[in-house]
């Protein structure tokens, strides 16, 4: 495939051991790249990306969709009106129960029983033995892209250090233990998941705002991806699938009680991105309630342009680092950890592009 | 005072400072001690109420109140009869508008001024200092100590590391620049207040669990001790002062529906602890909600009949230790910090006791 010259572009979806190889090796073969979502192997693929994108000169996406959540949006353009005042904290995460996904009967792909790896079908076949060889924050860019984009990540700010802590390893020896096919005999209930069941990763940055990350795929729960923007002015808490109403708001300027929250609806609502406002219509099919619509907008409208993609190749390599990072401080106990700048300085100067009107 | 001998106990509420000393010099009299929640100032504190405790053989309790919350007391009630499986994450921390409190026009206490040290009055004459001069997790017990009774802290588990990030400081400076009797000439205005807005830790348990704090008490925003208790089997929430309506559960094993929040009041009500059962007619005229009833209940019981206290002087170091050792990761750039074990290993066999049954 990367030999044929009818393909201009491919996308980059699959296991995560094999992003940095597909996505390098399309560079080299002069394929601008689509980059799937998921964190590095190592820190030194983060560097590969660098490289041969600054050596080939072709142009590589992260594509990241929750930074085109409706929600997400909306909170972007309060922050950029100044509505949260100045920015000190932001959190997001990956809270998912992903267990009927890393396990299966290896013929459906959900639910259907718990085996994984060479017996495993879909997900389950790759995805699975992460958890059991690793141990961090697997799946960073979903909580921390959309908090990136409002601090003008690699654009006048930068990720410096983190540290990384993680809980025991119980949730997935638990569900095939409970499981009606698993049972405490089943030989999968003697695996030795490293995987701990919630993880999370502070970091600073270059402004001195922190974010925090949690990640929390092993256990039952609600789906949440837990954002939190707080400055001076204002907070958002979220607690939903980017449902208006699974969000509370509170601006004390704008509001006339005290210290009381305030569903986030109205102001979710009064606050669309242009972006939302001109191409609901279009995104209504679209998956992960609509926002995949828009990454591939995002992609397919700057490849034909020719356009500078808003989400780089520094953008992927920083916060695919967080997770081999936060394996290392783990692996210390929580050792602080250095975020290298994978823009070598540029970041000070680099103006934010991301979503700065209603084009892609 | 303290040469008296018809005083058996005294509690101490004094400035943060003071507490040591006022403490340690009460067991020295023979006096029993409450204490009153805060920080310590130093390690070496931590050290000198346990050593004083050792050698005079007085008791001294730790008063945290919020042990004794309605809610968290059901939660407590609910992770022991086992409803949240095997507990692997808890969240607590002290989110609360505190602007108000630590300025004021040196006459009346609340949202008067901008004043505060020798200028302010009452808690904004010392309180605010600490602001000044400190940056760490200023207020760690209310987060902590119920997560501690429901973890065992001290009682077959203990606190092992922690690592602290900390935000930029903008509230109090943009309170004071904002404030009708501020503004950007104000002297205050050019205070440089060290404490960050947003401080988090990070903190480890014997048993592989982890605890993440959060101190939150210089911006805008809605009063929230943001408790989470995650267990195998289920997950509680909070989002208010107390108010069940406030909070959301999930149990997989007891709810039909999936992936769904439930509001936890039936749950808080259902699991309602004996000691609430016992004393909700005598508690409801008491402070905060009802809680300040059972810690000085559960104070002058003990002092009258003899009993130990269920929250220690072990708690009492392990709790105020968090406040130096989050300081010095802060200092260190969020290095990993060890808890010292003030039990000196007796943690691994002394016995739960808080909250056993509905005496106190």
């Amino acid at each position: 495939m990367l030999k044929r010259d009818d393909i201009d572009a491919v996308i980059v979806s699959s296991p995560w051991e094999w992003h940095a190889r597909h996505g390098c090796d399309a560079m080299r073969s002069g394929k601008i790249v689509g980059m799937e979502v998921c964190g590095a192997m190592t820190l030194g693929e983060c560097w590969d990306y660098v490289r041969t994108q600054e050596e080939t000169g072709v142009p590589i996406m992260m594509m990241e969709n929750v930074c085109y959540r409706r929600d997400v949006m909306a909170v972007l353009n309060m922050v950029r009106t100044g509505l949260f005042g100045e920015v000190v904290h932001a959190q997001g995460g990956y809270e998912h129960d992903l267990r009927g996904v890393l396990f299966n009967d290896g013929q459906s792909a959900y639910n259907s029983g718990v085996d994984f790896g060479e017996k495993g079908y879909s997900e389950a076949k790759w995805r699975t033995n992460h958890y059991v060889n690793r141990n961090g924050e697997l799946y960073p860019t979903h909580g921390l892209g959309p908090v990136a984009t409002m601090l003008n990540i690699n654009r006048g700010n930068r990720l410096v250090r983190l540290s990384s802590f993680s809980s025991k390893a119980r949730g997935l020896n638990n569900y095939i233990v409970q499981h009606e096919k698993g049972g405490s005999n089943h030989p999968n209930a003697h695996v030795n998941f490293k995987q701990g069941d919630v993880v999370t990763t502070q970091i600073q940055c270059a402004n001195g705002e922190t974010i925090l990350l949690t990640h929390d795929t092993s256990l039952q729960r609600p789906y949440n991806l837990g954002f939190r923007v707080q400055g001076t002015q204002g907070l958002w808490q979220d607690f939903g699938w980017g449902d208006p109403d699974q969000g509370f708001v509170y601006f004390e300027r704008e509001m006339k009680h005290s210290h009381r929250w305030e569903s986030s609806k109205e102001w979710i609502e009064k606050y669309d991105h242009p972006l939302w406002k001109r191409y609901s219509k279009e995104a209504e099919t679209a998956g992960h309630g609509g926002m995949d619509f828009f990454v591939l907008n995002s992609f397919i409208e700057c490849v034909k342009n020719k356009l500078p993609f808003a989400l780089d190749v520094y953008d992927l390599a920083t916060w695919y680092a967080i997770t081999p990072l936060s394996e290392m401080s783990i692996a210390r106990d929580g050792a602080m950890m250095e975020i290298p700048d994978f823009t070598s300085g540029a970041w000070a100067e680099r103006e934010p592009v991301f979503a700065t009107d209603d084009r892609y």
